[in-house]
């Protein structure tokens, strides 16, 4: 059963929404990865929130461009944390998506990462950091990565 | 039974919504208010899109700020024309709410207005030239308005 | 006689709109495209809003970048409805364009749809759902095409 | 008979447009001022245009807000030379309206000034400015008002 | 011992923030609020961000305005959930903020919320959600508040 | 003699703004193009424009990116009348460019075109249509010109 | 005989420019503050960064608005170390000021801080950490600066 | 001992940061570049700050791209001029860096200048200013500088 569900909506968004993917499995964090869009197929996208928490996910991760709905509408229908990827996937280059994402009212939060794969990989990152809140493991792993990450660019020399 | 709803995301958007009411009332069309928000009452919005045609709406104007998700909710669940004003509700000043209304993807349109009172006033002019393609009495007045706006610059002295 | 215009301010945008027009044909809505430019052919196009509605056209879709002011030009002149597509034809990406076309002032309408090709069909998709308010075929023909793309994305699998 | 024509698109924007009127006052040159909306009044707009030059006018200011195309409609109509001043007239604080005058197509040029009084005031410098490439008399009155202005901004202390 | 921090760059920021701190304490949510500014206090923000983790705290909420360095800069400093409030303190308006709290480069995440007063009371419900992943109590509660939310919009009449 | 300066602040310009000299060459307007940077060269470019109108200049055109002062200098130095051109050479793509050309303080005035191509040849077009005031055989090139850029585009068939 | 000049385009810009003031007195830094704009009084403005160096000016700080040159324009003429502020004295909120600063291109550097008051004392502040590079004095003077700063901040409770 | 420290976020960022490495050698100005990280590598970024006094540096240079956080992280902890460069590394083309940079609250100031290359340069320059106030083999080598940059382009034809 997985813990973090990964959606997008659109097939064209893998490319970017991989990168979360990536990080949950360097972190053993067991997660699916769904198309399902805000717009085109809303009764899935309330499906799927609307019976999240039952089937044991902890944090959905939603990437969508332009006028980009997606985490908004899962985080209206569900109380667990929604984390929104703003994608470049209009002529404004992310700006509309992530004027979208984060500008959410009191009341329905949606935590924005940045736009991008940069945002992709944190998302994910952000996913473990809630589930190691009750999980160790998780936090000696998530401080491995920071060690590893800053060891990386130290070893970089000019 | 009405044949235009006016939807908005908070009560405190009424002032500018009614100005779409009040076009609508200058053209005699019938029409409803009610607040209704795609992030904090999701079903409702639902139930409002999906049984909208069959109540017999023809139109619906949504008006919502910020992450603006009012008209898109209402476009992925019905066929209907949907009509977004995006409100001045943040410190954006509707910049935001103009790109969560105006960028919808491929599929699932919203016609997008002017942010605030021109753009609800619009909003219900739109309505009625919609409602006109079958009415000649709507185009005679949709005539008559524009005629009487025209007469009223031109009667503008400096 | 067609039912629907399709107008762009140049030729280059033909690759953009035609995006329209083949929505346009999917639901068999008889329509014509013509390259008018409220700036290049004033006379052109406001003969054209002037004589639409005789003509027998139902809506028109206008696309155009930059100052985009050939929706709004086309708005002053007729109470048909009219779309606006801002096109991304200037450094600002259709910045600009999206401004120039729905900022539009109280008392003259014009439905503005996302910028570029997402626009383009949005806006034929509009057009045919306003044609539909009497005409139960098109009707029909939406819920289609809203079950057909409902059932594209949920055919993707990762 | 005025040599220039100040226009603009609503009555509520006198109160910036007369700063145009009260330079033109100062260097002595005949002017008109007109409500004129491209969008409500588009046949007074156009009739303006297509008879300006025979009137004897020499130049044409036009102040608008929002989707500000009263500039770029009389550049469609006439070759005299159209200078435009965005307004701050939305919540997008002229923003809107700068962009809209600004960006024309190559072949319909708008000479766009800054966003409000500042604009008004240099379109009708600009317009002086362009009378004087005939008149002696006006170049040397654009010397004194360049030395006063140097004077007065010199003369403040701190 | 608080198990959720609200920091904020300055005391002016104080009247958002509390906001966060109101729907804490509704929540029943133990938390403390502190003055302490990346910029002008980086030791002690170092301190208490690097302390955080062993003194029991699970969630740190950071307002900012301007170039927000804040919520980053704790981000830099430990694997918990760093959550950043973009606060309108600028000519800019909050705009600086959102840019400075959102786009973190890959590797070290910071969940963004809206500008200004929603932000931080929607940072302070995110907050609840993740610490409701091992709080069944707190589950009900947010169940609770968004059952009221509801009801408290279906009771708007107009 | 030439009646029009075309100046750019960088050879790089030169491809952009040769769409200006050859307007130019088609309407038979003497002129001549130097590279004159405000930041690089201030003494030329002050020399340039305080001899502009000795030397018998009617009109400058300046093209310049980025922190676009060109031709706000000039308009400093000279009552001649100053179209500046905002080009597209920094990773902001001519935005900062435009609002540095255009928002100049009252008193100063400078004739803003588009940004890029569409400015060059529209400032160009500007500058004949400024000269056009005192030279009838302009005024009917000018025309003419209009007339054939209508004719171009009426002879589009899609 | 002072060290840092503080020029302002405009006397209402004295407002803002004092706390830059405020900051050298209390760093004993003399100092002279001048009203010289490069638009209105270009000629007054060479001369003062023609001769500053000579009159033992070591840092120049100038405050401007809109198409804000000034910083740029004293750049161009001498090679003292140039600290740009950016006003917030148009409807563009200081956005345009800011761009119009900092934008500059390659080969003559302005140091641009932040819009308005903040960016006045930091001006100041970044002018006494140049003058501190051969002054122990006012290498001592800054590090209690910061010490102040940071106490009266730890003081704050909530 | 360098005098003059060059850091960047990325390893990435070098391409542009190394312009500010030619021009400090074209000075002979001794000068080190390093890859330090604000979010991915604080302590080093914090121990680099705390000791650049004392190792005898006079001036950092940092570029950084999306949420640019480095120089003010810099500038929190030394009383040493820091020039901030915005980068061009996020789809936001450095207009996220350039507010992120510039936007600093009073009290810690950092100069930034213009995204990407240009910016490199011109800090680079910047620093070199700086040490000049107490070099004059260094303001001989600016003025130089200066004279051969307006001579490249004063020889440049059309």
């Amino acid at each position: 059963m997985p813990k973090v569900g990964i959606l997008m909506g659109s097939r064209s968004d893998l490319d970017v929404m991989r990168e979360a993917s990536k990080i949950l499995d360097d972190f053993e964090v067991s997660h699916e990865m769904k198309v399902i869009s805000a717009h085109r197929t809303p009764e899935r996208a309330r499906d799927y929130s609307l019976t999240a928490e039952k089937r044991g996910l902890q944090v959905i991760i939603a990437g969508a461009g332009a006028a980009a709905h997606l985490a908004g509408f899962l985080a209206a229908h569900t109380i667990l944390p929604i984390i929104g990827v703003p994608l470049d996937g209009s002529p404004l280059k992310g700006f509309d998506a992530l004027l979208s994402t984060v500008q959410m009212p009191g009341g329905v939060p949606v935590a924005s990462m940045a736009i991008g794969k940069a945002g992709a990989r944190n998302a994910a990152l952000f996913a473990v950091q809630i589930l190691s809140r009750g999980d160790a493991d998780l936090v000696a792993k998530l401080n491995l990565y920071k060690q590893q990450m800053r060891a990386e660019i130290e070893a970089m020399e000019i």
